[in-house]
């Protein structure tokens, strides 16, 4: 039988980058129009974030995986966040890990349950099946986080590219809030 | 429909434990009992692993996970090391996110093939489908690492406990050597 060899990726903390680097994908504030609330006054069009991929099969046995690295940063009162998606095989977990930084993660299932966990070095975030997914970085340095999921999960994004999600993560007093979003 | 609620664990980098702790299992030597080359004239019994289990639904869609912490040791020439396992549903893969330490990952398919890995802080292991795994300390802390495999994987530690793995990793002048198993 013809079996995939093992293989590592090196996450360098210093740097930040993944090596080797997968497919590396970067989001701009002009990839994501539309999703935060006051995007029109910003000057140039910031990096938000991006994220490196270690593309496995996309069968059930395996495990895709990515590093993600969010820069600090707000969009009007809104922090630096992920677009945040379902997966397309809804029935599918995924783990985050985060290596640094601090951050929320915001969840909601198509029902319409809501649910907010924090991020910070050492934890573990499990996302069960069913629940759509965006993180924030809340803090003043890079947030940094592993994601694993099932190969055949697949990504689907339509969902809050069109109508956002309920809950938003702002600052208020310099601190992050969550809040309703007003336009959900 | 009745969802699984998301829910945080964290790994405390200081005192190498997981909140909550889920299941807890500690591998003294006794529990390894034929594995290391020369365990008899060990004094006491060590401990020589323990891991921190998170256990999800065992269906495919959920990932397991837990956090390993190998302690720094010898038992003979042969740095601590964990059982090793195969998955009992074999095409499933398990990822490793090295947090602390160094160490080796060796691997090895029912079918004769072998395989080495270093593993060090921000090292992310690919174990695919097939490839039984086993994990060594070659260093002087504690070797931490999440671990992250499908719901449905399971353990099947009976071929390793009987016929043990092809490759050791041993000490000789001071530095860790991968060498083959004399008695395999």
């Amino acid at each position: 039988m013809n079996y995939m060899d093992p293989f590592n990726s090196f996450f360098n903390m210093k740097e930040l980058e993944l090596e080797p680097e997968g497919d590396l994908i970067a989001r701009r504030l002009s990839d994501m129009q539309g999703m935060y609330q006051q995007e029109d006054n910003v000057a140039g069009n910031p990096k938000i974030y991006e994220y490196y991929n270690v593309r496995l099969p996309e069968i059930p046995g395996h495990l895709q995986h990515c590093v993600t690295v969010i820069s600090p940063g707000k969009i009007g009162k809104e922090y630096h966040m992920t677009k945040g998606h379902y997966h397309e095989v809804e029935e599918t977990a995924e783990i985050y890990f985060t290596i640094q930084g601090r951050g929320k993660l915001v969840m909601q299932t198509k029902e319409g349950d809501s649910k907010v966990l924090d991020m910070e070095e050492g934890m573990i975030s499990y996302i069960p099946p069913y629940w759509s997914h965006r993180t924030i970085n809340t803090g003043e340095e890079p947030l940094v986080f592993v994601g694993v999921y099932p190969g055949n999960a697949g990504h689907d994004y339509g969902d809050i590219e069109e109508r956002g999600m309920k809950k938003l993560v702002v600052e208020e007093d310099g601190q992050p809030k969550v809040i309703d979003n007003p336009d959900y």
